[in-house]
């Protein structure tokens, strides 16, 4: 046992993002923006993509590693919630305070939870993230198991929107200059010792197309209109892979999320997004 | 007449360009490599593109402008010419050294040969550029009319090498992050009142693609081997069109170029490139 559980609660030491709308648009292309998105994609007008939000603080992440001394090759992302407080600028310095919330033994492996708030340069609260990062075969601690993770369930009705969208073989090439370069998804060697038939999509990426069908679907196309997203990663995304995104309505500010690909697999499961009216 | 001759022969003053192993790979991205080109948009062995080499000089476009006095909606990019003299570092400082060659009386137009040098930091030789800016209603001034149009015609017989390839709607997108932020690429109101039905591709994003064709088929993709390339823009490309470009060996280093598109509409022409063996 390598996880070191006198880090609970604990902060790291915060993180700068500083970034120009050169970032921002290189984002959403990274997470399939087209032209008739121009608004995102272009620094006239520009607007930001809410799941941009999952940027500025990814830094963290490898802090994390360092501080809690895991094997990097046994990470896996396993869940990630993002909510939204005011509109992300779109360029600036953001500066991001990240915090071991828990350490859940889930057996077969450790689910590490780390909550960040990031800040503008007014010192204002734009977003907070928790990213879930387990950590295969250093579980069975005898730590809290967590909350039980079947919340988010979709009911048993066809979902109420279906959105597809089409990934490209270079999205992970794109999305990887927005900051995880993790070998795993560019290098075919490396994604075959880890286990892949070749390099896949960053989960994050996954949530970002989510978002996008969130934000076309049920946000009027408004970033201000997105308050929260939380996922469960599954299946992973093979460059090249439809992206379904299917929502079912709970109440007019909440949808039950799922995504899954042309194949069928389920890789975004146990999700839900809220938003404003 | 508003071109002010007498800065013929004139340097401007120096450019200098700071990148990243990112922005390398975010060029090749811009430029149409594939996840088979993994050596140019991974930065574990990264190599850099040869056409990479008209990015670091391209802000003396905007000096040249304005030193010219020149109305930028007159502007068209009309000619290209890049020589490599040593390998492109995948990161560090350039500086690039802008002189006005040569203003050409075309009547219709004035043609203005920006000749620029690019230094590596131990201040050695990396590239030169030609830079021939086009501007509309600005001829007739009674000068010189610069070399005959009819160089590097390609001789009466099929192309003895043809490399086909696929543009994305989202190519100048990508593109234009490497520094041409020309609405005319990326914004469809102001593509029409320049008198396109949506926006173009880049010429010199052309360029990059005519040089992978280049690179893969005549030197073993060996940027090293990669020595000229000089071009005239004809037809714009949309996106989403096919680049097929064509190639006649003149000799062992030299070949006649040429590229149009699937609609059989030439976009290059009078073009030729030079490789070392």
């Amino acid at each position: 046992m390598a996880i070191n559980l006198e880090m609970v609660g604990k902060k790291l030491e915060p993180v700068t993002y500083e970034y120009t709308m050169r970032d921002v648009m290189l984002y959403a292309l990274g997470v399939g923006c087209q032209p008739d998105e121009l608004e995102f994609i272009y620094e006239n007008g520009l607007k930001v993509l809410p799941t941009f939000g999952v940027i500025p603080p990814f830094p963290s992440l490898g802090r994390l590693i360092g501080v809690m001394d895991i094997n990097i090759a046994m990470v896996v992302h396993g869940e990630q919630r993002l909510e939204l407080y005011k509109p992300i600028p779109v360029a600036g310095k953001l500066t991001t305070v990240p915090q071991i919330k828990a350490v859940y033994d889930k057996i077969k492996g450790a689910l590490i939870v780390l909550r960040t708030e990031t800040f503008d340069e007014k010192n204002e609260l734009v977003c907070a993230n928790e990213f879930g990062t387990f950590v295969r075969g250093e579980g069975g601690f005898g730590g809290d198991r967590g909350p039980s993770g079947e919340k988010n369930t979709p009911p048993d009705r066809p979902p109420d929107i279906v959105f597809e969208d089409q990934t490209t073989p270079i999205q992970p090439y794109i999305y990887r200059l927005s900051g995880d370069y993790n070998p795993l998804h560019a290098d075919p060697n490396f994604a075959k010792i880890a286990g892949f038939e070749r390099p896949i999509l960053h989960g994050l990426c996954t949530f970002g197309f989510v978002g996008r069908a969130i934000l076309h679907k049920i946000c009027g196309r408004d970033p201000d209109k997105f308050k929260m997203l939380e996922v469960r990663f599954r299946d992973p995304v093979y460059p090249g892979d439809k992206i379904i995104t299917e929502l079912w309505k709970e109440a007019d500010t909440r949808y039950i999320v799922r995504a899954k690909t042309q194949k069928g697999n389920v890789v975004i499961s146990n999700a839900a997004c809220e938003i404003k009216l």
